[in-house]
């Protein structure tokens, strides 16, 4: 493959990267937490030894639940999972948090305690909490925490608890993608929060509303089941065995009250679910996965389409003297509109045909 | 084209679609409010529709200021909103507002209150508010609200606001898709919406601290002033002219204190931007949308690539008895990886190579 790549083509997998790759996931599997980091690290950034490794870990994986945990600002999230942790714990469970973090990388990153709360557990390594930024995932967001998932997965971590924000169209299909989605209200918020609470509802299996000791919790509750009533659930819609209708749970994250309870009906769903015919929504989180590489993969053909201006020219798609960069620019001054320019990248892209090569 | 579609290929464009797509125009450009409200939902919907109604259009567009609107709930973005609008229509000048609603569309639709705005203005042919859902859009949010812009702009609307929760990934990037991107923010909230707001300002050209009239609100201002010394401001970092660090505004949108000087500010930064070596956003805009176009090209031929076993056989990626769907279940039980199956699918694609005959 090397020597037929166009010149400026990113190297895809050479051989000092498999084999630093190898010697990471070794690391990890037999237990090493820094090996471990840095393979999330990797994964985050999609870099080349990403790829090589999830290759490598990827046939290993397959066996953890994953959890979906996501509601509205101020619901609770973290203390939620927290106890959660605690619970799966109790049980001798290994647990892994991918928490999806708004805050930027930019102007600063993880504010939201992840930090705080990983130190809780330093000394517990059967508990890996990991933040990542829900900016700059070329592939996705929800291609990022899956891969990260799938990581924790073939190291051997039983539970992968998957926590996002769920006030943003990619954040929620993010939770969306588990085998369990949980959305936590709280009683009481604000008319913005009202509509995005019910935009949530759609990908809910389980609702539990937090801060169960609050005066409007079993209000709350009760308003979401004449909601959801006659409403098809997620799981309907995909067509995958499911109840009727997601259970509605109330519990209260910081004493623990309701949680084992939560914990058993997650439970619950996943026997529901899966089973029959194959998990549907493995197969929905395994296209997604497959089209986030095929993105990667034709992007960084479109841009390595080079032009008779400039052969060696390489650089992002717009900006360049290359065909997509004059494209690009002329769509830019509305002389060309999207559908044809798209047309002629995919002439040019099937007129190359020497991906494979 | 349509004597070598594959069977089963979905109609791309004929005759009808081009005529009804251009009766519609026609209708929309002579200012039919209908007829407009009529394409808008086509282009939400991605039907063939909007793809002929937008190749007619495009080259009509390019000339409207786009801005958007975006921060966390309860900053107070649709008062903002419509103080922004008051203060246009003072000018003389039509605007069109695209809203990003988070709520679902499966569980209710819009509950901010767009209908209600809207109706303020029924009497007034020069404003047109326009609600989007933010969920279920395969080409992207952006791609979606950077169409419904396109029409907008094309029928004559001079100025089309975008205003969005900025608190998710793709809401705050449609923000971002703006000549110039204003965030709102406002006094004294919550540790998570903290996150979120620090999420926020590597997108903002602006920032306008609402609620003027609040105790907090200089406080804020002064804090982000803060946070933001020595950050690179957006425009930096995609490499066209910017000021060195965004402005920062205190406003209260409710009486309508500062709105003036915020509407000034907003017209300063897109003079600072534009000129010398054409709108760098513009090219980033174009470049998304051609994006998008080309997503849905391949998806819609992936989804297309027949086997042996079933000739005729059409459907979903997965769940179907085509090689993508055989890839993508044996993805789905880890029996392959996500990198094997995606060149599986692209030496197909490129195997078949009959796109554009």
């Amino acid at each position: 493959m090397s020597d037929k790549r166009p010149p400026g083509a990113p190297e895809r997998a050479n051989t000092a990267v498999g084999e630093r790759a190898d010697a990471l996931c070794d690391a990890a599997l037999a237990g090493d937490r820094r090996s471990l980091a840095r393979l999330l690290t990797a994964v985050e950034n999609r870099t080349p030894l990403a790829e090589a490794a999830l290759r490598r870990l990827y046939p290993m994986a397959g066996r953890a639940q994953l959890i979906g945990i996501t509601g509205p600002p101020g619901a609770g999230k973290s203390t939620l999972v927290a106890a959660l942790i605690a619970e799966l714990r109790r049980a001798d469970r290994p647990v892994a948090v991918v928490a999806v973090d708004p805050s930027s990388p930019i102007t600063g990153g993880a504010v939201l305690g992840d930090r705080v709360r990983m130190q809780a557990y330093a000394a517990d390594p059967d508990v890996f909490i990991r933040s990542m930024a829900s900016r700059g995932h070329s592939g996705g967001l929800s291609s990022a925490t899956t891969a990260a998932a799938a990581v924790f997965d073939a190291v051997g971590f039983d539970v992968v608890l998957i926590e996002t924000v769920g006030t943003g169209q990619s954040e929620v299909e993010v939770a969306a993608t588990a085998d369990t989605t949980v959305v936590v209200e709280a009683p009481e918020m604000g008319d913005e929060i009202q509509a995005i609470k019910a935009g949530l509802l759609e990908v809910a299996d389980l609702i539990v509303v937090n801060k169960g000791d609050k005066p409007g919790a079993h209000r709350t509750a009760g308003q979401l089941r004449a909601m959801l009533t006659g409403a098809t659930p997620r799981g309907a819609r995909l067509g995958w065995p499911t109840p009727k209708e997601p259970e509605i749970l109330v519990a209260t994250a910081a004493t623990g009250e309701g949680v084992a309870e939560l914990l058993a009906a997650i439970d619950r769903h996943r026997n529901t679910t899966r089973g029959s015919d194959g998990d549907a929504v493995r197969i929905v989180r395994a296209e997604a996965q497959v089209w986030a590489v095929l993105s990667d993969r034709l992007h960084e053909q479109l841009r390595l389409i080079e032009g008779p201006m400039d052969g060696a020219a390489q650089g992002a798609l717009a900006g360049t003297e290359t065909p997509a960069g004059e494209l690009i620019r002329a769509v830019a001054a509305h002389q060309l509109d999207p559908y044809a320019a798209a047309d002629c990248l995919l002439a040019l892209f099937m007129g190359r045909g020497s991906l494979l090569d």
